[in-house]
């Protein structure tokens, strides 16, 4: 069995969702399953002193077009939402939960709040909100709900930003193929590649 | 006769190198002619408080590692040069000069400049060296040389760069096709679709 493909992500990130989109069925092709790892992009900015891309200068009025541009592009919904961007500890926390409490719905759990705040402008900032969409999947929104602000989630999810950081990850989406560090949606074409020829 | 499609770029880039080697084709596709407008980036990193990518936290170490694996995975020739980044006004006049002089050269003294650098390790912050590796496409060696120095040309490169940052140019390459900009060479698959779908 192929090693996983390692996905980090933000949920407060265009490019993280649209890359959610493609990378399942991606690694699918090589029989290959995904490692979902939610982090806080925060944290990381707080590292590289960058920050979220619409308030840059310049690059963020580029940013508000390209954005939808690359949605269109590949064909997937989207509708800048407001607020942006919001605080992602609630949907990020839920998504540690599902893994350990139904592994087999964590893509769909992804997508699920991707899609709610992306294309429905729904706040997943909300522990409420989060556990709303997750229901709706047929999870147990009490569970959810009452483990989002419980010590073990705030830690795992802590220890998880860590590790991102302390292994190199400074954007959303930041994706792992057997060892090799790919940034950006936009290199999801280098990624489809890389395991069909054991790299380039 | 459609518009032609315009190239702001910064020879010291290395992804403005990947892009300028497939843009004069893509263009050519659709009948269109390619401008070329060379601009200083560091004049515009004063203004975003950016930085060369190597050099930047986190996004460095990766960036050494993107550059040369997204030129593999587009089948183009580079070495990660040394000394980089490097001022860039002597090649950016001098595409001044060519557009003036010898406005048929203007791609091959691109690319060729850029080749000079990214292939074969050549220092062209210098003078002579740019003016080296024109006269090997057969541009007057000894005119470039001196007009390089000159005030037309130092004015003009100071008016493109201011032009380019009142555009909103803010990286390299960047790239506006039918008044649509596109930054990176990983937009060159948007690129190529804008007109034949007339935007998306």
């Amino acid at each position: 069995m192929a090693a996983p493909i390692e996905f980090y992500f933000d949920f407060s990130s265009p490019f993280g969702y649209l890359a959610a989109t493609r990378i399942a069925p991606l690694a699918a092709q090589y029989g290959r399953s995904v490692v979902w790892r939610p982090f806080l992009l925060g944290a990381v900015f707080k590292v590289t002193g960058s920050g979220p891309l619409p308030s840059l200068p310049l690059k963020g009025p580029y940013s508000k077009r390209d954005m939808p541009r690359s949605a269109r592009f590949l064909g997937v919904p989207f509708n800048f939402p407001d607020p942006f961007p919001i605080s992602t500890q609630a949907p990020a926390r839920a998504i540690y939960w599902v893994e350990e409490h139904a592994p087999e719905r964590i893509e769909g759990a992804v997508l699920a709040l991707y899609r709610a705040y992306f294309v429905d402008g729904r706040d997943i900032s909300s522990p409420e909100t989060t556990a709303d969409v997750l229901a709706s999947l047929g999870l147990d929104r009490a569970q959810i709900l009452a483990a989002v602000g419980e010590p073990a989630l705030k830690e795992r999810l802590r220890n998880e930003t860590q590790n991102a950081i302390d292994r190199g990850v400074f954007g959303s989406p930041y994706v792992v193929v057997d060892g090799e560090p790919f940034w950006g949606h936009d290199r999801l074409d280098q990624i489809e590649r890389w395991p069909k020829t054991g790299g380039f």
